[in-house]
């Protein structure tokens, strides 16, 4: 019998290809006029999922952007492993700063330069070939399902309903997810966690339209001045967030983990190098590992208002408006920290302007126990593939949709990522590595293997 | 012979129509883009002085928008009025909010609306009619020389050379510039200064592009939350300017004037409706009149960064840029000013970001004394045709060309402007009232006139 590895080597510029065109479709769920693309995008991932050997694959319906959902059930009394990724991208803006068009993937320093490479459809297509490997090398060793959806990169408002109207079909032993990443080649690692998130805009209104600066500048509130001082009231000197009850629910990570965090290979020059700052910044008392893994943090992700054109316009501008979102971590509430920052937004404006709060979207942290089966089994086929144990460390970004699919079905999620923080995600030039992509592809068959051993232990 | 109001009245259509076809120009002196309608609407503008009675009139290039230079000599022994005004206009976004479009002119409710109407070209054509209206009935008291430059939205840059290289062409006893408002129609005032201006730009750079919130976002700065954290510290709780220096050069305002400005017309619950806000806002201990008239003041005009587009995308941005001015008073000089604006904006930020900060313009704040001939000639002119003695008033806005002028020609400026505080300058929307153009029409003959014999006085 052909070995997986075999198979896979034969095969693999095909892999590559067929990852290549997924990445041409522009599934940008955030903008109603990608609404085609995504179901051009969702019949894709169907189509690939059968032609990989998935006994059934469909395109089903919500009240947003559809799930393809598909399977490939090989005994009932197996385990099943539940594989969730998502098929939407991130708006590619600021399109300026590509170097080549976001969805029209270029092969540069052996990357694939493309929106949505590393997040998420490089990531989770290398399931769709594991599943090709073990059902082409008749080597299935666990039942395995397919959730893809199309709206993770809004927040999944409908993934919910969905999952709450489909359990029987959902069900499983672990949920796998391939949608983060790992220190480097040379230093795999697993996530054990990834934060919520809160999203909010908030509009600021001074005067009823623009007004000439000179004639009411001083006299009617500008409505910049006043956002970018509610802005500035949400950090003190040290970085830490200054909003009352913000940090109320922070479960602290414990001595040990935070030990165990800062033995995890880091080199600050390096860092800053890699990002292209000269000094970091960040919440004083904690490192960088920690900032972005067991602390909340607060970031603004736009601002406009006023004049934004070429050259000089001397407007006192009507509205300023940001986008504010906080990464959270356990056990704070998603839905109470969303109802914690509208009202401080909505509380602290002064009475000469008028300010608007809602909610984008949001989701709650997510924590993994490292003793569990399913991260056994992951750990083990990471060392098999890579040649090192990987080291557990917490994500600093949101997938909103573990807290609600561990409820709802009841089963522990396993993130076994091979992204690089450098992939650009969610930034112009995303990228993901065609060895990060082969390898995921070598490794997630094992992961198979060994939850089905770890299973009958 | 016919007199100055019959021949105004049997052509007042015309006039009206002539006006309305000048604003149909996008005369947009900031924009590259509208380089070739700058030169359509000079064009026009020296076609309207000939055709009005000028002797000659001409383009003259500078080094950018070329200005209209046109005169009527009747007397070298009499005395000669330089009428100064601009064909340029401010950019007109935002578009979505103007009723009709910014450059097709719409009359409603006895006001014309476009991009212009009020500043400036229809309230220096009334100076293009009121030439006719003395030619045609052979009543030319003064000599008049009419500068109608091209970048006065964007600061003049090119003026001050231009003044210099031809003294002898532009030499006068007065300058008469209708760029500015009254308080009403039933309470005329005169502006007797114009406040200086300070404009610059400031970036704030993070990392070298935008990162994901969740993987970086804590651990490197957020270039909007610096800049905002910048920007709010400009003002204090009693939104008194905090930039060392900033007030250091004022000339406070005499007990007299600022008793006398506070006896003009004013009506808070009636100027909060004007601009649609339910409190002012402003430096505490002075009024409103005080706070845009004698006191300098900090505006941001405009600020961007991040994502601006539908949804939420969780980024952390690389950049954040801000237009900003100050308004300045005597004896604050704006090259000072600029300076303690640009290194101010560089000092205070901290070492996780780099900033570029640059000047857009400025101009020196100008005061004109009402002892002078020419403001005794406007008010005695306002009075006639409006039966009112007009109250002087300091204006908010900024004309950087007078103190140049008046320093290179050795001569006076007089405000005269008959626009409202309301025609939406440098705003969507903009409008000049037609009775206010015919009464500005009206009343410039006189101004002629009584400065004439004020000078053999």
């Amino acid at each position: 019998m052909e070995t997986w590895k075999d198979y896979q080597k034969k095969n693999k510029e095909r892999f590559l290809s067929e990852m290549i065109e997924l990445l041409r479709i522009p599934s940008i769920s955030a903008k109603s006029e990608h609404k085609k693309d995504m179901l051009t995008c969702a019949e894709a991932v169907k189509q690939s999922l059968l032609a990989s050997g998935a006994d059934k694959a469909e395109i089903m319906s919500t009240a947003g952007h559809p799930v393809v959902y598909g399977e490939k059930i090989i005994d009932a009394n197996k385990p099943t492993v539940l594989v969730y990724g998502h098929y939407d991208v991130q708006p590619a803006e600021p399109l300026e700063l590509w170097h080549s068009g976001p969805f029209e993937p270029v092969i540069k320093d052996g990357k694939v330069y493309a929106r949505g490479s590393a997040d998420d459809k490089g990531q989770f297509f290398m399931h769709v070939k594991a599943l090709e490997t073990m059902v082409k090398t008749n080597t299935m060793t666990t039942n395995i399902k397919f959730l893809i959806e199309g709206e993770e990169e809004v927040g999944s408002p409908n993934l919910r309903k969905f999952v709450e109207e489909n359990k029987d079909l959902l069900k499983a032993d672990v949920i796998l997810i391939s949608d983060s990443s790992m220190l480097s080649m040379e230093n795999p690692s697993l996530d054990i966690g990834v934060r919520g998130l809160s999203y909010i805009e908030v509009e600021v209104t001074g005067a009823d339209r623009d007004l000439h600066s000179g004639t009411y500048g001083g006299a009617v509130a500008n409505p910049i001045t006043v956002l970018s001082k509610m802005i500035a009231s949400c950090h003190d000197d040290n970085n830490h967030i200054t909003i009352p009850g913000f940090y109320d629910d922070v479960l602290e990570a414990s001595v040990e983990e935070r030990a165990l965090m800062n033995k995890a290979p880091y080199d600050e020059d390096e860092y800053k190098k890699e990002v292209g700052v000269k000094e970091l910044w960040g919440e004083q008392g904690y490192t960088t590992n920690e900032r972005t893994g067991i602390r909340p943090t607060l970031e603004i992700n736009g601002i406009w208002g006023g004049y934004m054109g070429e050259g000089a316009k001397t407007v006192l501008p009507s509205k300023a408006t940001a986008k504010i979102s906080a990464r959270l971590v356990p056990n704070q509430s998603s839905v109470k920290m969303t109802k914690l920052l509208l009202d401080y937004f909505k509380k602290i404006a002064p009475p000469s302007v008028a300010v608007k709060a809602f909610e984008h979207h949001g989701g709650e942290p997510y924590m993994t126990p490292i003793e569990s089966k399913g991260y056994k089994a992951a750990s083990k086929a990471v060392e098999k593939t890579f040649g090192k144990t990987p080291i557990p460390v917490r994500g600093g970004g949101s997938i909103p949709i573990c807290s609600i699919l561990e409820k709802e079905l009841g089963i522990k999620i396993i993130f076994m990522g091979f992204g690089l923080d450098s992939d650009n995600l969610h930034s112009p030039n995303e990228k993901y590595g065609i060895e990060n992509f082969y390898k995921g592809i070598e490794t997630i068959p094992y992961f198979h293997k060994y939850f089905a051993e770890e299973q009958i232990k």
